[in-house]
């Protein structure tokens, strides 16, 4: 008997059987359309597979309940990778919008875009011609990520509720992101001392709940997880996804750039308005406010300056309080795991992926 | 009793309902959040709603063979709006795409939202915010589409069909809209003799699939249309859809922009790869050529230089042969209604929604 895979490696091989079925689509259709979907595919390599872990472990957790451990079945397996693709969507559309050149330590889409242009010698602006031809790259993903899920769903028993829980995924997201780049520009009219509340929310949408919840209430809805276990998922999920943001706020300021892969500083040349740099102001003076002000969101900040921010972040104790509060919500989501109507061995499992999410170094 | 609305009004309505709810669900999260939300349904208004009439015409034209007029039903009615909710998506993201500052004779969503930021005395530059700001909600209204799509399918006796469908057209019009904007870089590359047969294939996808085909063929799925029915909208759609393009790409060149709610020779300022400027570029010498190609795709170009381009095109004979093939399509898709196994009076119906679509001035 051939063994099953380990689920993520299943999620994995449907993800690669979905692209190979993709590519296979418009085989026929000329280089152009060879070029566009071989960079859409390219851009399912790499990454955590975050999403899809918690979405099969969420559904492992339910299924499992009181029985024995279960194989995924196919409809969660292609719920897991239609996550990532619309994941990948949605840091395509993200890099056009922060300018990022690079993306789990290759070039971002819309430079790769930009690259084909400029090697296939083709008129006009190869930055303009990556930018535009990324914005449909994302939405191509988007329309696979779809095609995935619906395809998993076909004969799904509990298919309903899984379309609910994706579809205010991707509402609430994409408000989300609306509200973080928002609050760049914002942030000047709003009172200082609302700017980590406002933060807070903004990860809640963007993060917690995309990253973490609703990919676990994603799995559970699949194995008909009833209102007890989708309520223990969300209060493990949804504060273990604001530690996870936390994390990320610190490794974007304090990160190592061999580690994440994307330049040190580059949350502070960005000007991303997170809940360390609200603790931060609240600490300073009016005139250190302004001095740190005038380097957030300065795309051109060198070394020297990203190193004199990280300084002011630190004195002011705004990253200890940032670490408190990351500790603070692990613990509660951890509690949360306790006495659940969830199966053991899956909840270890969670546990295990709350570390990960929480004590990273990328 | 009360008359029901027509098919139209009541596509509309269903939108008008739909909105609502999205903009009650955003209602506690703040004023940026009501500023995403209030503008993505103001690009709703206004439009030709051809693609829903399309949708509601197929499924007319198969649910009423053979039997009594019947009132539309709930899921056709959610396709149907459904379809002009993505479609005011794709327009957005082409509004960014091509630089335009006007849609339906009003600021284009990346206009708009940058004057949002202007108005509300935010920090950094008002345009890019305006088009990051923009890539986001044309990924919210395709959210919005699907929401709305999977409302409607919930109980619909076809449901699995219209996916397969409506999963179909989004791919294709995604990998279309690419082709054209790599047609603008890459016709360079590409022998002179094959540019027109290009520019058509591009418009099968990104316009007579998309905008008339898929609908009708949307329409008829939910109304369980059997294989000649399909095959029979298909056959009518396709080349009406080309002779669509068609007409759009004349008026992109040759429209008055008091109708149309474009500049007038928008088209020639974009630098579109149609069918009309590969007849042209046949026609012409190497020297003719040149300075043809050198006023193609120049943004700056004015009223004079316009006239200059209509002139060269029209002397060239390529109009006269584009509306020599405008008619062929045209009365291709005519012919096709002949003896199909498809309701008369939507039959006749379909008939004046595509002298609409080939004869119009806008």
């Amino acid at each position: 008997m051939i063994p099953s895979p380990a689920p993520i490696e299943a999620v994995s091989q449907r993800l690669a059987s979905f692209l190979d079925t993709r590519a296979r689509e418009w085989s026929g259709f000329g280089p152009e359309a060879t070029v566009f979907v071989e960079n859409a595919a390219s851009t399912l390599s790499g990454g955590k597979r975050l999403r899809a872990r918690f979405c099969v472990t969420g559904w492992q957790a339910v299924a499992d309940h009181g029985d024995a451990p279960k194989t995924p079945s196919g409809d969660v397996l292609a719920a897991a990778a239609a996550l990532e693709i619309f994941h990948a969507a949605a840091l395509v559309h993200d890099d056009i919008i922060d300018n990022s050149d690079t993306r789990r330590g290759r070039p971002a889409a819309h430079r790769a875009l930009e690259a084909e242009h400029t090697a296939s010698g083709w008129a006009g602006s190869a930055e303009a011609f990556g930018r535009s031809a990324a914005i449909l790259l994302g939405d191509l993903l988007v329309a696979w990520s779809d095609d995935l899920l619906e395809d998993g769903l076909r004969d799904a028993p509990h298919a309903a509720g899984a379309r609910d829980v994706y579809g205010l995924m991707r509402r609430e997201v994409t408000v989300g992101q609306f509200l973080d780049i928002a609050e760049e520009a914002a942030f000047v009219t709003a009172p200082d001392a609302e700017h980590a509340e406002r933060a807070l929310r903004v990860a809640s949408l963007k993060s917690a709940r995309y990253s973490i919840q609703h990919p676990l209430l994603l799995g559970g809805a699949l194995a008909g997880a009833d209102a007890a276990q989708s309520a223990a998922l969300s209060a493990f999920g949804h504060p273990l996804g604001l530690a996870f943001q936390l994390r990320d706020d610190v490794l974007g300021v304090f990160g190592d750039s061999a580690v994440t892969g994307k330049p040190s500083g580059d949350d502070l040349r960005e000007g991303k308005r997170t809940v360390l740099v609200a603790y931060t102001r609240e600490a300073l003076g009016p005139a250190e406010r302004r001095t740190f002000d005038a380097l957030i969101g300065d795309p051109t900040l060198d070394a020297a300056q990203v190193a004199a921010a990280q300084e002011t972040i630190a004195a002011s104790g705004a990253l200890t309080r940032v670490e408190g509060l990351i500790d603070a919500y692990a613990d509660e989501a951890d509690r949360a795991l306790r006495d659940t109507p969830l199966a053991a061995g899956p909840v270890e499992a969670l546990r295990a992926l709350a570390r990960d999410a929480t004590a990273r170094a990328s």
